[in-house]
């Protein structure tokens, strides 16, 4: 049997803040005639999470402090957008004209997933709260509600080193595994594989993207059928500890050099 | 019209050194009773094209140098592989055990892209000597056979910074542009969009990973079908100046302190 699987863009119309995503996106899977099957994968571009659980902050109420101004000249940003991006982040490790890069939970992001495209005027979005509890919520009342076991993803959108133009990633993750561990698995010639994870939940995302887009599309989850992945009880999204990490050991010598 | 696309892995069956790619791969198309049309995108494993090219090296034959013999001491690396990824570099820039981060061709990889899976006992695989070229070659001899106008991907698995296991990347692509620029486009709420380049050549390979798997699965090619992406006459994987590189920047004023 060759491995296949489809996916479908499902539209839902503009999302407003503090509406329930999962009534939109039922509604917009009834008018393509989607109906939810055990072990289909919805995929959710975080931007519209955020916005349904209100995760805007407007800049006018903003007031930088001294580290956000001295900041916002170093790499040209607004100083109120700087002053957001510290409160998100665990630490500031660098930047380059107009991003910062953060750590946040974990994740390394620039400006830690404070965003200004897909907000209303004055406002920023941030990150969804808690993305892999929303993502469990969202699968738990799918199941409740229709009866299907599906996987949810929260996904957003971000660069890598030395690539040009931004790719998927998973920040929510629930029903499926993020990272399929393939050590033990043989290789072509039958030889063990040493270091082979498969970052699926990531790879998934990168997949729904084609289909979002991130401009005025108004297409935010994406029906990802046919992959065969076993879906049950899996939470969240595996993380790396930063000295399992090629990247960090050489970001984080730098870390304490950063606003000198 | 909502958006939606199908991926098809294609089963080609364990490829030799110096066999040509393009025969095994329409042979595959044909068992599966997939006829090539205009617009579809064939996305093709390195490790696949490499072994077709010829692209292995034994290890016994290689003596390591001194550089080698410290960097495999440093980071637990055979210095015989120590010694290839110098050679494939074009610089180091530091490691974790069993790993080097190189530079090489504007590319940031592991090894260089030498890699011990899937090639025979006693071999490393190197990266295709110019997987742009043969992505055009392929395309350009597809053409030619069957008069269907397509693109095609060649793609690796790749880690990226604090990210658990690894996704896909382009590293050559013929026919579609590898990054769409999106900058002037409008966001959901009719304000131009600042930074929004999308690596959908990068989206593409991750997705593609889904279905080909890294170990005897041996589905090295997959069809992607029915995104709407322009097929056209477009070479090349878009690179990105390390200046504009969000993370470069801070990972480069640390090279100079590598082996030290």
């Amino acid at each position: 049997m060759t491995p296949s699987c489809s996916l479908f863009g499902i539209k839902t119309g503009l999302i407003h803040q503090g509406e329930e995503i999962l009534p939109l996106l039922l509604l917009g899977l009834k008018k393509q005639e989607l109906t939810l099957i055990d072990g289909d994968i919805l995929v959710i571009a975080e931007s519209a999470l955020a916005t349904a659980e209100g995760r805007l902050v407007g800049l006018t109420g903003v007031t930088p402090s001294k580290e956000a101004n001295e900041l916002a000249i170093q790499y040209e940003l607004d100083p109120r957008l700087a002053e957001i991006v510290i409160r998100e982040s665990d630490e500031i490790i660098g930047g380059i004209p107009g991003f910062l890069l953060c750590t946040s939970n974990g994740n390394l992001l620039p400006n830690a997933g404070v965003d200004g495209s897909n907000a209303p005027e004055g406002m920023v979005s941030l990150l969804p709260a808690d993305p892999n509890m929303s993502a469990k919520k969202i699968r738990d009342d799918i199941f409740q509600l229709t009866g299907a076991s599906v996987a949810v993803l929260v996904i957003d959108s971000r660069t890598h080193p030395m690539r040009y133009g931004c790719s998927g990633v998973a920040i929510g993750c629930s029903g499926i595994p993020s990272v399929l561990d393939e050590r033990g698995k043989k290789d072509l010639f039958g030889r063990e594989l040493k270091v082979t994870r498969r970052a699926i939940a990531d790879n998934i995302a990168s997949a729904a993207e084609l289909l979002m887009g991130e401009a005025d599309e108004g297409v935010p989850v994406v029906l990802v059928r046919g992959l065969e992945i076993p879906v049950g009880n899996y939470e969240g999204v595996e993380q790396i500890a930063a000295e399992e990490c090629l990247f960090m050991g050489i970001i984080s010598k730098n870390a304490q050099n950063r606003c000198q």
